[in-house]
């Protein structure tokens, strides 16, 4: 048991390298299987519902990580601006030292599988879904109120998608140094900016600074 | 001859749609023959490259039509805040008339052939600069300098390259919204950014209307 599920895990791992890498329809059953060296019979075993069930715990697997690297991006981050500084960089560097392969594992599902697969479809969708409330929840604790923390979470998000697609283009990270710079002049922006009303100002404030307080 | 080249402009043209729709790998060339109703002599006469010419010729094609749509779009702008709203609105309501299916044909060429073709991989690369520069050139007649006009323009296409995929991705315009908020504030500082020398501006500023009372 021990033993098979590692090589669902192994497999899963190796689904999300090479989807990142090739995309999802040139990443065959076998590539993965030879990846992961997990036995043949895993396929049917631990995936009924084959490459698409791959694909989607793959997916899974890439936005776990993500929302991991967010939580001990915003432990090093004084403000809003700041995490999206480390986690743009962070996939920026990451992209540079894997010699510009590695995108995102989900994209090719979204832009691939999501036309012929619900599962396919739901998977991006949740996926990217966990990405922005991982951020949105972080900026929130910045002192963000909780429409500017969703839409600043989901225009990271849709910028550093962009800039995986143009910088793999180019084989140059100066889309990542543009992007950035967009980016934390808008996180600057939004977490300066006032309600519509200047009477909820401090209450606001003061519910981000209670919430901070209690992490 | 011109029944032949005819053939030709329909299979860039499908191929160009199917890419957008559904990715490259998934784009077969029996797909794109019934697309078209082009004569399956026509794939070996205009293609002999095979299916990774007629890809690179869909990027190409895709490219130009975005280089027209910025020329228009920047005709009817004041500004290059506006130009940038008005090229992303289009990029936007384009989405949503094709009911979400409609993405980018050059970002399936760059995240999934680009690693076994060098052809896609120029293509990708060639076909993402004729946009940015395109962009760049209108932003510059708007009075931008031309290290800020590029940098705009990389993260307009990176921001709507981003915003195509999330915005599939959850068959919802508001990627686009957040990311157009972000872009029409970057594009206004960019704007209004003075050069490191203040003297350099109003030359600067000069040179940018002389050009373009020469268009």
């Amino acid at each position: 048991m021990g033993q098979r599920s590692d090589a669902k895990s192994k497999m899963v791992k190796a689904a999300r390298q090479l989807i990142r890498e090739r995309g999802y329809h040139a990443t065959a059953m076998s590539d993965v299987l030879e990846l992961s060296a997990a036995p043949r019979g895993s396929v049917y075993f631990h995936f009924p519902g084959g490459k698409t069930q791959l694909a989607a715990e793959a997916a899974k697997a890439y936005a776990s990580e993500q929302a991991d690297l967010i939580e001990r991006a915003a432990e090093g981050a004084d403000s809003a601006a700041e995490l999206v500084s480390a986690y743009v960089t962070r996939a920026r560097e990451n992209l540079i030292k894997s010699n510009y392969t590695e995108g995102c594992t989900i994209a090719p599902l979204v832009l691939e599988g999501a036309r012929e697969s619900d599962l396919l479809a739901n998977a991006g969708s949740a996926a990217f879904s966990l990405i922005i409330e991982s951020l949105a929840f972080q900026f929130a604790f910045f002192g963000m109120d909780r429409p500017s923390a969703r839409e600043l979470a989901e225009v990271v998000l849709s910028g550093v998608e962009g800039a995986l697609v143009t910088a793999r283009a180019f084989r140059s990270p100066t889309p990542f140094d543009s992007m950035l710079a967009a980016l934390v002049n808008h996180a600057t922006q939004l977490g300066v900016a006032e309600p519509a009303s200047t009477s909820e100002l401090p209450q606001a404030r003061n519910r981000a600074n209670s919430k901070g307080t209690h992490i």
